[in-house]
């Protein structure tokens, strides 16, 4: 086991009806302006942003507003909340949303205290040492943003998706979360927030540090429960009891509890972010796509772990070697991707002509010659895991 | 899932040589002049106490020392301590030992900005709204009191041993823990704190809300990662890969994580509690001896959890109902326990002859008239359980 620091102070406010806690929360944290930083329509729409304003209005907080993020979130519009919150005296961004307005909020948040450019972070120039506190009210269970002390953004010239990991600066203060917020989501939407809390466990999990027995069996209890619940929110949209454990094992998965003491990969993450970059398609049907063809790749070099995942997590039973219960393990997993309806082929992601090349080249022009921990993969593999996506 | 806050913000710097950052740590949490908590010569013995004194000292920290705390810690030194603090402008406690010094530690800390009696907060009178910044530099694996807002007092005046919950009051600022330090624990120490984690995790455990999947799989994983560990840190006591899974899992045990959304029981330990204040035994080998009688009375009540623990954390496959498999899990249980070298009678912790008529008249004098929450215990219950421990 390596060498750790965890350190993830964020108040997390859990169950129904918690938005109306927002602005006691807000106080809590010495919030006196803020901003309301959110996506398109449904916060809206759904009454839950008025909810929020309400309730920040009866703690006598004032805010201004900044709506209409996207998904795959852009630098103009951190540029534009940067000023906002400099010109109007705000002292706290509250991200109402998911994954890309948190990741927005995170992005302002560090960049208004520092004089330079706030790509600086993201680009790996500079490290954030300080940053105005952020509130969360979460709506998409997926990114695990509003738990952990990360922020993904990208830069609209050169669409180049960058992420910034700090220690605690970015971790939000508090983060309300309600399952009925999320009874909503477009069945997409939430199958695509299943593949990403996945995967934020699966980054972790594998690896090469030996001796790391806690954080394997807490990593693969979270998978479990995650795959156990999943049909259950994608027939039954509006269980609240399926909804809270999936909103739930979001943040867990992602908070850092399933990656203390150990090496982590990512490589199927920075695979997916220049897919997504490009091409602009949902992170986490990206994942669905990326995930099993990396998994094939690394395990004809390193099945061990991939063998663990599939005994431990998909419940292979077999007398079989490591490399033919790893395979075994890969082709459950797809086949649980494809039942909750999300793609595994570039062609089922909508891509019937993916630039390979473009890919690659932009890969490693971001990340370096080799990226991962588990197996360390230069241009001559990950050419042949994105051709595996076919 | 019931609604929950979860707040746990202490920052963990885990691994070897970690002592050494204790005076960045207090620094960083704003002390200047610090109460260092321990208990017997063992920490003086290591030159562990030197170090950290020597930690503090590079960071420009003053320290006052209260040691000699002993296991099953009393309010008498908790007095002291008060007036200790108080009298030296202390502004920051640092508890180095376990779970006896970091209680102590805590009972002054909110004892003294109180102008009451800080035992107050333990009998349930006032709700602790201030105390002092806590800091451990954790030696013993098992209270979990390192991650954990709570603290367990033994008021020498009529043997009332109380336990105090606060949110986030109490909780510690930062833990060092360095697995090393642990490599000295005699061999019976050690398997106390294995069952005290493993009881903490079950108090969690057991419990009747519904559809808490997220939670059981967590706390079944590191039930799992603990039993899978200890027979190595019995056997080779300087396992450092092995102590370091102990040591973790013993904070992931009681910080909370494990029992998010759930109603939790408690009641083994409150029925331990009597026996360790009247007879001053070890608490987790109390608990070795408690919980499978405990389990053993409610399962002929309640299998339905029981057997689940039997057949995710034991290994049970059978084809029997749910109170067979919840016995065989018992057995296997009481087993494990053994092979760890634990009691699991009375006789076998040392006590001959119990007072088992005293032990329920105190145990519900100070927990009232039933006790836990998977199966409601009133005194017709608990004496049987007390007797099958003989």
């Amino acid at each position: 086991m390596n060498n750790f620091v965890f350190w993830s102070p964020t108040k997390f406010v859990f169950g129904r009806d918690t938005e109306s806690r927002t602005g006691a929360l807000a106080r809590e944290f010495g919030g006196r302006k803020v901003l309301l930083v959110y996506g398109g329509g449904s916060v809206v729409r759904s009454g839950l942003l008025d909810r929020v304003k309400a309730s920040l209005s009866a703690s006598g907080i004032e805010w201004e507003e900044m709506g209409g993020i996207q998904p795959n979130p852009t630098d103009d519009r951190v540029y534009e909340g940067i000023e906002l919150v400099r010109s109007r005296n705000i002292d706290m961004l509250i991200a109402v949303g998911g994954g890309s307005v948190i990741d927005t909020a995170k992005g302002i948040a560090c960049g208004v205290p520092y004089e330079g450019d706030f790509w600086d972070f993201y680009c790996g120039k500079k490290i954030v040492e300080k940053a105005l506190p952020v509130g969360v009210v979460l709506t998409i269970p997926a990114a695990g943003s509003e738990g952990s002390g990360n922020s993904v953004i990208t830069k609209r010239d050169g669409l180049i998706k960058l992420s910034l990991r700090t220690e605690s600066a970015l971790r939000p203060k508090f983060a309300v979360m309600n399952p009925e917020l999320t009874f909503t989501l477009p069945p997409y939407q939430t199958a695509c927030g299943i593949v990403d809390m996945m995967v934020h466990i699966m980054e972790r999990y594998f690896t090469n540090t030996p001796d790391v027995e806690i954080t394997d069996r807490v990593a693969e209890g979270v998978l479990i429960a995650i795959m156990e619940e999943a049909p259950k929110v994608m027939c039954d949209p509006e269980n609240y009891e399926a909804r809270a454990n999936i909103m739930w094992s979001g943040t867990l998965a992602h908070n850092g509890v399933c990656g203390t003491g150990r090496a982590e990969d990512w490589s199927s993450h920075f695979i997916e972010h220049e897919i997504s970059a490009i091409y602009n398609v949902a992170h986490g049907a990206g994942l669905a796509v990326v995930v099993p063809a990396w998994m094939q790749y690394v395990a004809g070099v390193n099945p061990v772990k991939v063998a663990q995942f599939a005994r431990r997590v998909m419940g292979v039973v077999s007398q079989g070697d490591d490399k033919s219960v790893a395979a075994e393990g890969i082709k459950r997993l797809k086949d649980f991707f494809m039942s909750i309806g999300m793609p595994v082929t570039f062609k089922e992601l909508g891509i019937d002509n993916p630039d390979i090349e473009r890919l690659v080249a932009k890969l490693h022009e971001h990340k370096g010659e080799r990226i991962g921990g588990y197996v360390k993969l230069s241009a001559d593999d990950t050419i042949k895991i994105y051709e595996m996506m076919q």
